[in-house]
Parts: structure tokens; sequence; C-alpha cells
């Protein structure tokens, strides 16, 4: 059906202002790498419209792909015809409750304004991306985003209490209720987290609160290698337990870009670099002194302690301008891997031997989230300053994601299959596995209009 | 097919030592309410044979039932033919990394020795139950264990990073790296966790490990409601966050029980009581004197703190010693029930209210897991000391689950649905629901050998 025939036979069942006036910002993805077409943007402004599209769709066998910030990596919201669903609109925090450390809110709120509505009753919502402004929490749960924080708090699968979701057919499924303890059948919930939009609309969800700190320290640290960076990381957490909040990783490489690029001055050299973070919902005694105690007695007596707020921001903004500073190499084969954090140093260490067999010239960029065992892999064909450089993706990609596999990890740590992962997905499920999945599909979704294209083949 | 023509068959597939010489301890549940009929008692010593069992049992449409310690409270895991499959002599620990803070285990492991592991090279692994010295992993995973520390560190659901798994047809998935994050397709592995024994037999899981505790204060408060609990509650989570490790209530009437029958004097006289742990990794500065003054800022001045070891235990005795107290009130009838916090002095209100009204002998204990919302609501007739209160046992917890729905409760926060509570499922779980958890059962099981008559009626 056409967008103009279909938004006819919409326009009898929801109000007029759900149609998007101006939908082009909706179509193009973050990277700009597809494009919806053909389709129909749709901006509902209640759960009850959500349903009547889905009845309408599931009837009538039109495709539909659900869309939150629109700041997914991977083609997770481009719709190829049918409906582009947008949640933005369902944009409320339904409840906050103090006692169960839950607030509930529904898909179209971005990650900021549940963060802010957290800090304003003087709780943590701990989830934190780059995108934290524009992406949104439906977009979050359907990707099971990861971000800064999962060291300590987890992926966004371990902060949902409960779900809202319309199923294809309409069907209202509801869940919010913030039990922490709760065994009456197979969990659904998890089902819909990372399922990246194929197996029904999420439209709300109760999410853990958290104490908010009240002292933050800072520390960066050079190491020679990535093996005694993990004796460090594997020292401070017997120490500070869950006061651990991140435990960042960056190449020298890494570092001279970014350090250039942001016009900071290395904080110190080595081969490798940690930035630590450590917070305590006490204010005192200083978390500063007892880190910088415990580097000092394991040897790290050069390590960088932030001393100010100003300095504390410098640290990060080394560790967050790598991805900017990056694109001076030209354009960027990336991988958001994640690995088995004792394979780490073997991996780095073997799929850079053999891309550089295989590409001489290849230049790596390598940073991450030590903490969680998720990297940024990024591989740079330096004679390349355009678009020629994805003729050699599928090559790279190939050469990595063996590497990663053959060192147990994961091809995609954060960002999900998308349309971009597709084809790898069989190399990372078994026959069984992928039956299963395609048997939930079945069940949920028997006509297939959700987001398909994304993640089966 | 009989006991003796099914080991018949399996004599030419197993060796022998795979057959129990003496199944009766096996048979009979922990309750003794259920017992195993015309069932044939395995054990098998490897993850090769758990296959060739399935794989003959699939093949004949052979009813299958795992065990693990058989210390289920819900009749999960008594066959009714076929074989009984336990799983003790899968007892290896196979793998401890401290990088990734994990170890992998086999299913038989008893909690007990796992927490044994982790504590040998100086971790924790801090699921705790009464059971722990008799229950197993797979079977604190089928049945996702709560217990003491589940405000903390949530349920087993959260404490695993990996399973591997015999399917129904004997098809092994193995998915035991240790990764903190991975989107890559439906998480299948949240269907097994929870799924009591009727989708496939867990034989191994990487599980997460933990900083050690090096102090602990705890602390006994009396509050004059259940209001007051959540304030301090709150209070408590707000400036300790994660040094928080239990949060125990006790109504006056449970904590006269298991005084006198502890014979430990009263710590304090009120209305409700809660039994407060924290602790920390680091051993300075003294929790002890942060709990003490927080405590007295809050109105607590009355409240007992720890002074030693053997005040400590004394006052943990008193929260333990519940359940085996009230057995001198007669036969009871337990529920085992979550609600969210905030609804919990509601609920406790109104359902104990119902209950007088319907049976105005009846007594209730209430003791549990304020933390988590979970309670043990255990209701008494005085003049049924025999099996008799079983009579009133449907109406009771007719009563009590509507009570627990209209509160936005769980009817199982932590034992399962098992055969006990099939009839309940239809209350809980919507009919998309329960119709998807059938689709994944005949996916995965689809001559549904296993655990037939557990979780479905």
């Amino acid at each position: 059906m056409s967008p103009e025939a279909l938004k006819k036979h919409l326009q009898t069942l929801v109000p007029e202002h759900t149609f998007v006036a101006d939908p082009e910002p909706l179509f193009t993805d973050q990277r700009r790498r597809y494009r919806s077409r053909n389709a129909l943007a749709l901006m509902p402004d209640s759960v009850e419209n959500v349903q009547k599209i889905m009845r309408f769709c599931h009837e009538h066998r039109i495709p539909v792909t659900p869309q939150g910030g629109n700041t997914g990596l991977v083609g997770g919201s481009v719709a190829q015809g049918g409906v582009l669903l947008n949640l933005s609109r369902l944009n409320r925090v339904r409840r906050i409750s103090l006692p169960d450390n839950a607030i509930t809110v529904e898909a179209g709120c971005t990650l900021a304004q549940v963060q802010a509505a957290a800090q304003q009753i003087g709780r943590l919502f701990p989830l934190d991306l780059a995108s934290a402004g524009s992406c949104q929490i439906g977009g979050n749960i359907a990707c099971n985003a990861g971000g800064l924080n999962v060291l300590r708090y987890g992926t966004m699968r371990d902060l949902v209490l409960g779900l809202e979701v319309v199923l294809a057919d309409g069907t209202l499924l509801s869940h919010l209720e913030p039990l922490h303890k709760n065994t009456t059948g197979y969990d659904i919930k998890h089902l819909f987290i990372g399922s990246e939009g194929t197996l029904g609309i999420i439209t709300a969800a109760a999410l853990k609160l958290f104490a908010r700190p009240r002292q933050t320290a800072t520390a960066w640290v050079g190491v020679r290698d990535i093996a005694q960076a993990l004796d460090l990381l594997t020292s401070v957490r017997d120490a500070f337990a869950g006061r651990l909040l991140s435990c960042e990783l960056l190449s020298r490489f890494a570092l001279d870009l970014s350090a250039r690029h942001s016009k900071i001055p290395q904080p110190l050299d080595a081969e490798w670099h940690l930035l630590l973070e450590l917070d305590d919902s006490l204010p005192e005694p200083p978390l500063e002194t007892a880190l910088g105690e415990h580097l000092y007695a394991h040897g790290f007596a050069d390590a960088v302690l932030a001393q100010s707020e100003a300095q504390r921001r410098d640290l990060w903004t080394l560790r967050e301008n790598v991805s900017a500073a990056q694109r001076s190499l030209g354009v960027s084969i990336k991988h958001d891997i994640a690995l088995p954090i004792e394979r780490l140093a073997d991996f780095v260490q073997n799929c850079g031997r053999r891309l550089a067999e295989a590409l001489p010239a290849v230049q790596i960029v390598v940073f991450g989230h030590l903490g969680d065992g998720s990297l940024h892999y990024n591989t740079f064909l330096p004679d390349t300053l355009d678009n020629r450089a994805y003729q050699r993706e599928d090559e790279i990609n190939r050469l990595v994601y063996q590497q990663v596999l053959a060192h147990g990890g994961s091809i995609a740590a954060e960002h999900g299959i998308g349309r971009l992962k597709t084809a790898h997905l069989p190399s990372v499920r078994a026959p069984a596995e992928i039956a299963l999945m395609r048997a939930i599909k079945a069940q949920l979704d028997p006509h297939g209009i959700l987001n398909a294209g994304v993640l089966f083949a």
C-alpha cells in the first residue's frame, strides 16, 4: 500500500496530528548509511493509538518499523515501506516510587529526561551514553543499550523491572509493577529487551533507580600492557567493590589522536592508558585518598588523580574525543565487540597481526570499556579518505569477527544486529537457537510485519 | 515403558553406575507432599551421557524430570513415570577467571560448594538460601532462586552470565563465555532461567563473582508500622547505597514465636522489627559507627547494633528461626509472595482483614525480605494440628492470591509454580503470554517430555 493510500485508511482511526508533517529527519539513520523508503511516518500520542495502528497494520499485513531517537548505528530504525512508527510523543514520566527505588516512564522519554527525573528526587538512573540527549528509553530497551556504567550497573537489560508492550496484533501486555522477585513462568520481558523492534512495540517501562553519588575520584593510570591493566582492574575491584564505576582503556595511538584533537596535554606517557572512576554515596572519608594509596601500593606512583572538576572533565574529554579525533584518519570500519576480559590482550595482539598481514597500511584505534570487556575496535585505511574504505568492509569485518569468535567474544556488544550484521547471525547462534528465535517471532508476529529485515536476513 | 524395560534399553547407552541403586531418597519431595511414581532414577556423570539419555527419551517419548538437590517447595522435581534425571554427579568447578570476575560450574554443584570455591580465591558468590548445603546450582537457575541477598545482588537470574543446556532432543547449546555485553538476537538464556526444567537440562553455568566483605554492621530496629520501616529503608539505601545487604522484616507475633523457640531475649519491644545488615569491601572506617549515627539521626536511638559476632548470630537466629518456631502453631498454609514495596503495608492490612473475616481463628505469621518486597505470609488454623489444615488450603490460597494480585504482587516470588500452583498461572499471565510460553515449549520440546505437569496444568 502506498503511503498516501495508507494515510487515507489511518485517518479514520487516529487523530490528524499523528501524521508527521515533515518526516525527512526521521527517514535517514544516524550514520547516513540507510534511508527509509516509501514509508508513512506516524507519531501517536497514546498507547491506545499505537494499538489502533498495530491492529490495522496486522490485519492488512502492513510493515511497521518502530523508531525512538533514531540514534542507532546498525540501521535498525529505517522503514522499507509501510509505517515508520516514531514513539517520541509517548514521553511522560508516569510514576516514581521511592520505597521501590523505581521509575515508570514511557518509551519516548529521552534517556536524559529519565536521568533528570531521577536526579530531581535525589536518585540516579545510571544508564549513560554519548547520545543521552536524543536516544529514547524504548530504543535503549529494544537494543539493550550499554554505555559507560555497565561495569557497575549492567546493561539496560539489568535496569528493567517491567515492560508495557503492544504486540503486532494490537494486544497490550502490561507488567509495570516494580517486582524484584517474580517467578511465574518464562520471563518474556527479556525477549523484548534486545529484540530490536521485531517482537512488539515497547510503550513503557518500570526501571530501577539507585543512590546518587556524593563524591567522585578519577584517576589516569599508565600501564605497559593489557595484562597489567587487568591486574590493576582486579585489585581495584577487590578493594573497592561497587564503588568502581568505570574502567576505560585507550591505546597510545588512541590517546595521541585525542590529545591532539582536544588540545589537552597527555596526562602521562605509556603504551596503554586507563581512566578509572569511582564514586560513593557517603561523602566521607575521601575516596580520592584511598584510591591514591591503592595505586601507590600497587606500583602506580605516577598515576594522575584529578584534583578538580575541571581536571576530571579534561581526563574524560580525552576519552570521549577519541571518536571525533580519529575522523582525521579517514573513513573507519568500526567494530562494536566484547571479549571475555581474560582474553582481551590475546585478541588485540592476534587480530592486530592478522589485519596487518592482510592490509599492511591498516591503522587500528583501540579503546573501550575494559571493565566490561567491550571494545571499540576501529580500523582505517589511510589512503581512502572517502567512502571507498567501505569497499574493504566485508573483508575487514570477516577477519575481525573471525578473531572475535576465536577468542570467545561477541560481534555485537551494545549496538545490536540491525540490518548491518544480519549475515553474521548464523555464525554466532546455533541452528536450534535461530529456530527458536523464529518460532518466537512467528508466534508474536505471525505476519512478520514488525521491523522486517532487521535481525533475520 | 516400565522402569525395568527402560533400564534395559538405557543400559546399552550409558554406564551401569548411571542407574541409582537406592532411589528412594530422590523420590519424595522436601515437604513430603509429592512422590515420584513409576520412574527410573538416573545420575549421569557427564554431559555426553545426559545427551545420550535425552536423545533416547526424545525418540521414544519418555518423560524426563530433571532434579538437583530436591529442595524445591512446589513439587517441581518429582517424576510421574519415565526418567528422574538427577544432576548431582555433574559437580565440577570448571573454571575461574579473576579478570572476568566469573566462575563456571556444573549444574550439580551445591550452592555451598560454589560459595566455598569463590571464597578460596578471595571472592564472593552472593546467592544464599537456607538450603545452601544441599540445593544445587542447576536447580537454583531453573527456579530462579532468591534468598537473603536479593536486595543487593538480585536473584539467580541476575548472577548468570551464560548457560550450557542439553535440549530435549539431546542437542547441546553452550554459551559459557563470561560476556557482560552481548546483543545478538533474542536472549534465550533468560528463558531457561526460571523455566523449572520444562525447556532443557541445564548442565553448567558461568556465574558472576563479587568482592568479599571486610567488615559487617548489623542492626535490629523497632518500628511502629510498615510505613515507618519503608522510610527507614529508603533513607538507609540513599545513604549507604550498595553497602546495604539485607533488610528483613518481622511482625511482633513472628518475633514472639521465634524468641521463645530460640530462647534468645527479644532485642526490643515494637510492633514491627527490622534486621538490617550492611557490609563493605574496605575495612575502614567502621561501618557500624556510620550506621549507628544514621539510625540515631533518624530517630531510632534504641536500635540495637550487634557488638560481637555472637550477638550478630543471635539476631540472625531470631530471624531464621521463625520458620521452625511457627510449627508449634500447627500446619501452615505458606505463601511465597512479592509485592511492590510501596503497597506492602496496604496488602498486610487488607489481606489480614479479609482472612480474619473468612476464618476468625486464623493466625498469620508475617516475615520476609522487606528490601526486595518478598514476604513469607504463613497462615495457621490453631485447631488443626494435623493435615486437616490442608482442607482449607484452596480457600485460603484463593483469598490471599486475590489480595496479592489486587496489590500488584506476585504469587510466586522465589519458589516457582511447580505442580502446586499451575492452576493459578492463567490468573497472572495474559492469554498471549501463555500462548507464547506454549509455543516456546513446543519448539524446544515438541514431544512434551520435559517435566510434564510442571508450570502448565
